[in-house]
């Protein structure tokens, strides 16, 4: 195949920044490498396959032709200029919340639905799921497959990574300033300071109390499984960790389930790491993931008291896993389908 | 009544600091007060109100003889001199997880069960339930006596201060350690390493894959409430917060509930805060807790696709709610119900 030319808008990011090192290690042929950010970070640089590439701003450049788009720069950013390179025939791959619920959009998870992609979307759009679905859908796929549900209750434990670079330099500040005794800075990324301390609210509360980190986990989990009446609930934390991370996961099935069925289950399922299966010991935690790469499962156990109710811990690298490693596969599975190179 | 004679056992921990502090603010008439712990920490002192007290060995007295003593210094020091100090006379509130499953041993939460102790045990003990347990089933009491319920899920961010101050010590100097770029010290108090970490155990593993903190609130919370078939599953997870533990419980009822309902419960429960009622704003987090001495909620919502199912976010300090304040309020509750000074 042709060498592409590609753009990554929001590269300066947290999920840009790996979306370089991981694109740079992939077998994907590049022809330009274009870095594109806003006028902040004009100058700046970073190394893909061993040269240098400098950061141009968004708004001061006028050609905006390639083959693929990837957006990871936040929703306003993608709302604006996603539909813009995708007439000018990119497939743009979006790591934003702008256009996942949008029927036009293929939401696609590699590993659970790659027929969503088999033909181009017609908008020209591929969007990447939100990083707390991606875990959740990934270790639930091989067991919503496999047995009926009645309903999954969760709760998460989320890094700040996941508010971006940003994000990772409030937690890292606030905590040097609580050891030496002092307040802290006051929040900005995040509600409330979250050094030695959680915070119970992931993106905006809306009226009825929900926020929208809940909301997207419900909606992009039934668009991806294609299960519209998948009952799900939860409560989105933030948690005073760097990356990585964690779902406490309650799946209630319509039927008893066995341990050593689910065991086998996740066993077989590609991407997936089980703990304490007689391999991994222990469990996993955000801080030391075995490999980014991985959704890693551990504390898997049946209620004793209910034979429908499964427990499981699901650990895995938001920036990689979650959306970098993502947005890759689906670069990837659309060179495959030949689905690269628009109108 | 007369002053009475006061031991607190384990005087120098993360619970027994807190206690000698609240004990003395307390009206409780003091006619002495022993500190005793472990022969490491002879000769260190407190001030009680307005006076230094010197802590003694547990090993090195003969005399043991008191009205009440508060034991805080773990389940095996409990079980081997819980007995003999009540065999003395004294009324032993414990602390520990040694005796409360033992059916002659009363379990009590004031706010919640006071009848528990309206006669004197007869084994001379009575015990302090777990700090999950406390404020679990403090902000559930009004909501289980209102409506049937049909399940309990939940999950814990329990804080560093549950492992008492070498946790603290550990989570403190391990944070320093890794913002310095180094790998912290190995982890001696918690299974790994909590800075920037979350772990998902709290508690010895039962072959079954249950921990010890996640059996004690099944069991606990059936006992205190009366309730012996209360369905109820979680998953405990230790998170790097020095003090204050979270809970977010989701209850389904056999019945839809109205949040308007669920409001006034909660409003009327004493020494339970709640939050976005119109008076407090926002949610609680354990780092900005505004009562030490309350049971603070927030997040307060029913499932908008199923009205049985409720989502409460629980927010105490472990120390004082869950552990110290319980165990003065049991002292309190044994003097006015005239159950102080046995055999």
């Amino acid at each position: 195949m042709r060498p592409l030319d590609i753009s990554i808008i929001g590269a300066t990011g947290a999920v840009g920044t790996v979306l370089i090192k991981l694109l740079g290690a992939s077998h994907i042929p590049v022809n330009r490498l274009r870095l594109l950010a806003s006028s902040n970070s004009i100058g700046r640089q970073s190394t893909f396959r061993d040269e240098i590439c400098f950061v141009e701003s968004l708004g001061e450049t006028d050609d905006i032709k390639t083959d693929i788009a990837f957006f990871s720069a936040g929703g306003a950013v993608s709302a604006k200029w996603g539909p813009l390179f995708a007439a000018q025939g990119a497939l743009v791959i979006d790591n934003s919340n702008a256009f996942r619920m949008d029927p036009d959009v293929p939401l696609v998870l590699p590993q659970v639905n790659p027929s969503a992609l088999a033909v181009r979307p017609r908008s020209g759009i591929v969007a990447n799921p939100n990083c707390s679905t991606i875990q959740l859908v990934r270790a639930l796929r091989p067991l919503v497959t496999a047995f009926d549900v009645h309903q999954i209750i969760l709760t998460t434990y989320q890094a700040a990574s996941g508010g971006g670079l940003i994000g990772i330099d409030e937690l890292l500040s606030g905590t040097r300033t609580a050891l030496d005794g002092g307040a802290g800075p006051s929040a900005e990324r995040f509600p409330v300071p979250l050094a030695f301390n959680v915070i119970p609210q992931v993106g905006e509360t809306a009226p009825e109390g929900v926020t929208l980190e809940e909301r997207k986990l419900i909606q992009e989990s039934r668009k991806i499984l294609g299960m519209p009446h998948l009952q799900l609930t939860s409560t989105c934390v933030r948690v005073p960790v760097v990356n990585g991370h964690s779902e406490a996961i309650y799946i209630e099935f319509e039927e008893p389930v066995r341990l050593e069925q689910v065991h086998e289950l996740l066993v077989k399922e590609p991407g997936v790491r089980l703990f304490a299966d007689g391999i991994h010991e222990g469990y996993p935690t955000p801080r030391f993931l075995e490999d980014p790469a991985d959704v890693h499962v551990g504390r898997v156990r049946v209620n004793p008291e209910n034979p429908r109710g499964l427990w499981i811990w699901v650990v895995a690298d938001n920036l990689q896993v979650g959306a970098a490693l993502n947005a890759l596969l689906i670069a990837q599975l659309a060179i495959a389908n030949n689905v690269i190179g628009g109108t």
